[in-house]
């Protein structure tokens, strides 16, 4: 819920921002330390299932009271994956009474999809004769 | 080198198969794992610094011996490093002489970049308001 956490990647820079270039120029070393942390949020199982039940939830938001059930784990463990998912920006949430409601930061998703895009009209490559090959 | 450790993510459905839809529906628990795979080989720095000099590279290969010099670490521990991302499907190889030559698999950052969009349309949320907060 720390607003300080969520600062990664420059996601507050919107979704149109552009890419730091993962496919068309190599990473610098603070770029890819940064970017390294998303996708190793998304790197897990668990996550990648809470996410998409988050990101996918009529809506907008989800109560962790329901997220839980759909998982053989203790509320803990669903709290440090979830927890793990903000931290990287993925997700927010906001405590309402007794339960947290999470939803998904779309600007994150959304820039993770743009960095992985190639440039507009790149072909795929023909990898039917090896480039370069002698033969 | 062996394409048995590519059939990742049914990545050879090509580019414009459709997403399992991280976004729009809870995984299932198999595909969980399946793409947590690759978002776990790109959760690190130096594979992200690798793939993004491979996937950039004029030409659309590179030698390893032009990746192991950006970088303060052993040969053997930048082919573990290629070697978890070609297993991942990112990236394929092949040997010709002395030396092993990289390139993307385009396909699999399509598919990645595919599961990471919203549905065409779909705005940002407004989030200045928490959605259903009582105030």
């Amino acid at each position: 819920m720390s607003k300080q956490e969520l600062v990664v990647l420059g996601q507050d820079e919107g979704a149109g921002a552009c890419c730091p270039g993962l496919l068309t120029a190599p990473l610098d070393e603070d770029q890819a330390v940064e970017l390294a942390k998303v996708f190793k949020a998304l790197g897990d199982p668990v996550r990648l299932r809470l996410l998409s039940m988050i990101a996918s939830r009529a809506g907008g938001e989800i109560c962790v009271c329901d997220l839980t059930p759909a998982f053989d784990l203790s509320q803990p463990t669903i709290s440090h994956h979830l927890k793990l998912l903000r931290q990287a920006g993925l997700i927010d949430c906001e405590r309402r009474g007794t339960w947290v409601y999470y939803w998904l930061v779309p600007e994150m998703t959304d820039r993770l999809a743009s960095i992985l895009t190639r440039p507009a009209g790149e072909p795929l490559p023909d990898r039917t004769v090896p480039a370069g090959a002698a033969s």
